[in-house]
C-alpha cells in the first residue's frame, strides 16, 4: 500500500489548528489593511534563475527545484542542477515582491506598501518546530528612504501581535552599518565582517567564550576577538558615540527606538541588541527582530533592503520589511492554550438514514443556521448514545433529532 | 538584467483583485463552515509516487517534479523523471484529501465533511484564462455512501454561489454507471466505454456531426456511432428506464434531481445531461457540474469517488467532492464588474516630512481607523495637487493633512 504520510519535513493540518489558523490570518490581515497596507499575491513558484541569483545565502542550499518539462533534458554526468531544472519554489516573500514590484510598478501606489501572507519552502533538516513549507506574513515598505518606514512597520507589526493576545515582547534592534563600521574599528578587514557577524550570531547559543574560541580557530587576532565581546557587553544608546563616528546611524537607530518606545505604551519593550544580526545577506540598514517570552526564537524579524529591488528595476529603490513567522505564533498560541476569540458556535442535526426526502433535513438545518449554528447533518446510527458522545467531545455545543424531538440538547 | 516576469502561465495578483479575492474566499469559507464541514491543509508537494500512482489521467502528464536534494542523481541517458524527482506539486485536491484522511482518520468524525481551499499545479499549455497555478475550494463528504452526500453538496455549493451573487446557474448532472450501461448496450465493448466518453465529451464543441466523424474514424460500427448520438438527443429523466435496467442507477439519479429541485426555489436548475462526462478517471458515480450564462466553461464540477481512498487505507471509503473553480468565479465576477460587498473605506493622512516625530502621525492616523477608516500615512511631494489626485484615482475615499487641516475631505 502507498504511503499516507506527507511529504517529509511537511504536516497536515487537521481541523481544530484550522479553526484557530483562519482567526489568525483573519486578524493580521485586518491590521495590517487597517494600517493603509494592500495585499498582493505571487505565485509560489518562480524562475530558478531568478532564485539563484538573489542574495538568498543559505536558503540557496535548501531550495525545491523543480524539473524542466517537455524538452529532451540533458543527462550527463556533468549536468548540474540548473542545468534540468527551470523553476523553484520561493524560499521567503521578499525576493518574489523585489520581482513583483520592478513587474508591475506602474500600477502600484509610491510609496507602495505592501502585505504578503503565503507559505515558503526551505529543503532543512527536519526538526521539532522547524517544517520545509510554513506560512510566512510579511508587510514592506518599498519607496521610503526615510526611518518613518522602520518606525510604521514596527508599530503595525507590533499592534498585529497585540491584537493576537501577544504582550510584554522585545523588539530588539541593530544596525547593519553600525555592525560593520565598529567591527572594522576592532581591526577586523572589511572582508572578515561577514564571517565575524556569522559567529556573532551564535552568541545565544554558545556564549561570549564560544564565540571567541570560534574566531580565535579562526585565527583571528586575541585582542580584536576580545575587544569585540567586550563591545558586546558594553555597546548600548547612551554610548554609541564612543564606538561609531556615523552620526546618520546613531541617529536613525535612536530615532526608530524613540519613536516606537513613545508608540508602545509600555506594552511591549524595545531595546537595542548589537548581537542582533539576522542572517539574510541582503539587509543594508536596519534589522529587527521580536522575541517572546522564554521562547529561543523570533516570533518576527525584518530590516531593510535598500539594494535589492535595483537589481530588477533600472532604479534603485529603498524598502523595508517585517515578516511574522506564523508557524510559531500558531504553536506559541497553542502551547498556552489561549482560545483567541469564540469559533462559531456549531451543532449537529441528526436524522434517521430512512426518513424520507433528504431535502426536509436540509431545510430543517437552515432553522438552526439562521441563529448562528453551524449545522451538521448526521445519519443516527444504532448506537445512538455513544455517537453522541463522540459528538460532545469533538467541540459541538449540541445536538437536535430530525422530525423526533427538534429542541436543542446542549452538550 | 534579471527578467521580472512571473513563471510562464503564472501570473501576479494586484491589490485591488485581492480584495476580491480574500472577500469570496471568506464568503465560500463561512457558507461552508455554517454547513457543518471542516477545513483542512495539505502540504502543496506529495511524494512523486503517490501522484503517479493514482488515477491523475491527463494531469500526470503536467506534473511539476522536484529534484531530488542532498543525494547523488543518477544521471545517465536512461534515468527518467521518477529516477530523478521524489517529489511533485499536487493537481488536485481530491488525492491530498484521501492520503490525508488515511494518515489522520483516528482523529476525524465519521462522515468526515472536508473544506479544502488551495492551489493547485498543472503545466498545461498557457492560453487566456487557464493558468499553470490556480485556486479551487473543495467541499468533500468521506464516508457517506448515501445520495444524501450528494444532496448535501449540491446543496452547500450552490448557496456559496448564490451568496457570491451568481443566480440562474444549472447544474448538469449524470451517472457514471449509467454512461457504461448505454455505451455497452449499444454493442461497445466494455473496453471502447474510456475511449467513446472520451469523445463524447467534445461534443459541446464538435457538435453530434463531429462527435459520430471521429467515432468513426476509429472504426467503430456506424449502426452503434449513430445509436450513441441517437442516445444523447433521446435518453431523459422520463424514460431512462427504456434505455438502462440498473434501478439504483436511475433511483439514484432522480432522487438527487428531484431533491436538488425543491432546495433550489427556481434560483437555479438542475437538470440531466447524458453527455456530461468529466475528465476524470477516478468517478464511479454521479457526476456534475455548473454551468452559468454565457461563459463557455464550467464553475463547479465533482462526483462520487468511491474506489480512491481505499488505495491509502485497509478499508474501502465511499466518498464524494465538489469543487469550485475560484480563478473562473473571479474573472467572470470581474468581467461582469460585480462590487460585491464594499471593502474597507480607505484615507490618505498626508504629513510633512520633516514635520517633526512620526509616531505624533501614527497616533493621528489611529483617530481615523476609529471611524472604521484603512489609513494610509504618507509623505507629502511638492507637487501636492498632482499627489492627490493620484490618490482619488486608487479607490481612496478622502484624504486629511497632519497638523494642518485634519478635517477628512472626501474624493
Amino acid at each position: 500500500m502507498i504511503s499516507s504520510n506527507p511529504v517529509r519535513g511537511t504536516r497536515d493540518i487537521l481541523p481544530q489548528e484550522m479553526v484557530l489558523r483562519d482567526q489568525l490570518e483573519a486578524m493580521i490581515l485586518k491590521r495590517y489593511r487597517s494600517q493603509g497596507f494592500n495585499r498582493i499575491e505571487t505565485p509560489v513558484m518562480e524562475n530558478l534563475e531568478l532564485l539563484l541569483g538573489s542574495d538568498g545565502g543559505e536558503n540557496l542550499k535548501m531550495l525545491f527545484s523543480i524539473i524542466k518539462r517537455g524538452e529532451k533534458l540533458n543527462l550527463t554526468p556533468e549536468a548540474s542542477v540548473s542545468d534540468l531544472c527551470d523553476l523553484g519554489l520561493r524560499f521567503d516573500l521578499t525576493l518574489p515582491l523585489s520581482r513583483f514590484y520592478a513587474n508591475n510598478q506602474a500600477e502600484l501606489e509610491m510609496p507602495f506598501k505592501a502585505i504578503q501572507i503565503g507559505n515558503v519552502f526551505r529543503a532543512e533538516r527536519p526538526q521539532k518546530g522547524r517544517f520545509r513549507s510554513f506560512k510566512q506574513c510579511d508587510i514592506d515598505i518599498i519607496g521610503d528612504p526615510s526611518v518613518n518606514a522602520e518606525i510604521e512597520l514596527i508599530d503595525t507589526t507590533a499592534k498585529a501581535l497585540m491584537d493576537m493576545g501577544f504582550c510584554g515582547f522585545t523588539v530588539k534592534i541593530n544596525h547593519r552599518k553600525l555592525l560593520s563600521e565598529v567591527i572594522r574599528k576592532l581591526g577586523f578587514s572589511e572582508e572578515a565582517v561577514g564571517t565575524v557577524c556569522i559567529t556573532l550570531d551564535k552568541l545565544d547559543k554558545i556564549g561570549s567564550e564560544g564565540v571567541e574560541k570560534e574566531l580565535l580557530s579562526k585565527d583571528y587576532d586575541h585582542a580584536m576577538v576580545s575587544g569585540l565581546t567586550k563591545a558586546v557587553t558594553e555597546i548600548s544608546t547612551d554610548n554609541l558615540s564612543d564606538w561609531v563616528d556615523d552620526e546618520l546611524v546613531i541617529g536613525e537607530l535612536t530615532e526608530v527606538i524613540d519613536a516606537v518606545k513613545r508608540l508602545s505604551k509600555n506594552n511591549f519593550t524595545i531595546e537595542f541588541d548589537f548581537s542582533l544580526i539576522r542572517g539574510m545577506g541582503y539587509y543594508t540598514g536596519l534589522i529587527f527582530e521580536v522575541s517572546y517570552g522564554p521562547y529561543g526564537y523570533s516570533i518576527a524579524g525584518g530590516g531593510r533592503y535598500d539594494n535589492m529591488i535595483g537589481k530588477y528595476c533600472k532604479t534603485s529603490v529603498p524598502a523595508v520589511g517585517f515578516s511574522i513567522g506564523f508557524e510559531r505564533i500558531v504553536g506559541i498560541l497553542q502551547e498556552e492554550n489561549n482560545q483567541l476569540t469564540h469559533s462559531q458556535k456549531k451543532m449537529v442535526l441528526f436524522y434517521e438514514a430512512a426518513q424520507g426526502s433528504f431535502d426536509q433535513v436540509i431545510a430543517a438545518g437552515e432553522q438552526w443556521q439562521t441563529q448562528g449554528y453551524g449545522v451538521n447533518l448526521v445519519a443516527m446510527k444504532k448506537k445512538f448514545g455513544k455517537q453522541i458522545s463522540a459528538y460532545s467531545e469533538k467541540g459541538y455545543a449540541g445536538f437536535a433529532v430530525f422530525g423526533r424531538d427538534e429542541a436543542l440538547k446542549m452538550f
